[in-house]
């Protein structure tokens, strides 16, 4: 199974670059189009562009495998899935704000899981050149070099990133923990890709990360966090209809001596 | 005095450049040590030694004119400063959490005010390949190529920027304000360098931004956003201690469309 692994994280590893040069390309041209989504949720035609290549790619592979895509298949039953089915699960272009934008954080992202395990996890950033990658229990890497979470020991010091759901209805709590932990630590960063803040508390960039997310935002970028050393777990509890391996919601990832203290202060516990 | 105007300009494009390779090389060489001043604000040793490279360069081609650097000369009386004299304003790292972190959003911002007017402004960027530039009536430039506003509409599709204080005291109206924003725009960004957000305001990458900020993180980036064709303005009264022309303290910039708009919300004017 091992050998397969492999297998199936140099293929990811491949799809994802080609897929971040026709972001990169589709730019460069300005060959896309807009459009919105329900709840004001921004999509180009470069995302569905990207995620048929990508799906596509998947079923000609691995006819056998699922495939939970952001942009083709979004309400797919997951439980329907037997235990020994690899899912893939893909974010085209996470941060598509970003990408209309004309900005660099911008990612593919592309992860794989079986059964309760995240099995590898590829987000390839091709505005800033670099293509971070995890397989599990064989650590994480940006670019081929090993990554490692960050030091940080104190929250007085640690710069910690965030997100805001496009919906503008239930935006009160989730400012009232933005504030929480913006008087506690060094600074908040909102850079608008989940994945790739994932993949910068891997490589130490970040010390830490929160936000309410769906699973191809975070399958990826969770798993090369913990290949990474992080402390991945929930300030909410779990009732989404997603499994646990792909549940995204009230996510925190940090570097391990932080993690109790922001979990306390988010939660907003006593 | 154009003639002189266009030789500082290509002085300070020559500065910033060299100054942002002292950057990227420290960070190469991991050749920086981390110190905090007053207020929990990080400092680190390649933000002193680029603030002496720069205004010792100033000092030997334009001893006349006076230099307001962060790093220096932060307390210097402007007022004091006759109206024909040039004023260099400097920033040698803006973003020196980014650049401690190993982020890409850091910049050298070199700017020069004479009297009441901001003349020329360069920010550079060099971990994202960008030196952004302004002369007063001559436009705004990116790598050389001219830059131009977004050309939004709606404040529910506008991507805005925003920062927060090192001090931790006042931050209580500064998160209402990013609330009241962030409930009617697309979203918001923290990115962590005040000058590049301007010249991302200026080249369409953002729609607006604001926050209150130092003479050194505003003066050349605001003069690169008027110079593309937005609007500078301020949410607060003027109380600082610094001349209008470099005054930071509520500063809102946006594509001319939306600035009434925000302005009415940040303010919270019914």
């Amino acid at each position: 199974m091992s050998n397969n692994y492999t297998e199936w994280l140099e293929f990811a590893k491949n799809l994802a670059i080609k897929a971040g040069d026709m972001i990169a390309e589709a730019r460069k041209n300005s060959s896309f189009v807009r459009d919105y989504k329900m709840d004001h949720e921004l999509v180009t035609s470069t995302d569905i562009a990207v995620d048929q290549f990508i799906c596509g790619r998947i079923r000609e592979h691995y006819p056998k495998h699922s495939i939970l895509s952001e942009e083709s298949s979004p309400h797919m039953d997951l439980s329907a899935i037997a235990d020994n089915v690899p899912v893939w699960v893909i974010d085209p272009i996470d941060g598509t704000v970003n990408f209309a934008h004309g900005h660099h954080h911008v990612a593919v992202s592309i992860g794989l899981y079986v059964g309760r395990e995240r099995i590898l996890g590829v987000v390839n950033a091709p505005f800033l050149g670099e293509c971070f990658w995890a397989l599990k229990g064989s650590g994480a890497f940006c670019n081929g070099k090993p990554l490692a979470v960050s030091g940080a020991k104190q929250l007085r010091n640690a710069l910690v990133a965030t997100g805001f759901p496009y919906q503008k209805t239930a935006l009160l709590p989730i400012v009232d923990r933005v504030s929480r932990i913006l008087h506690h630590c060094q600074d908040i960063r909102r850079n608008g890709s989940a994945a790739l803040d994932l993949c910068w508390v891997a490589a130490g960039r970040l010390d830490a990360y929160f936000e309410s997310v769906k699973p191809w935002d975070m399958v990826a970028g969770a798993l090369i966090a913990e290949e990474s050393g992080a402390v991945v777990g929930y300030y909410l509890p779990h009732t989404s209809i997603w499994p646990e391996v792909v549940n995204g919601e009230g996510l925190i990832v940090s570097t391990p001596h932080l993690f109790k203290e922001l979990l306390v202060l988010i939660r907003c516990e006593k």
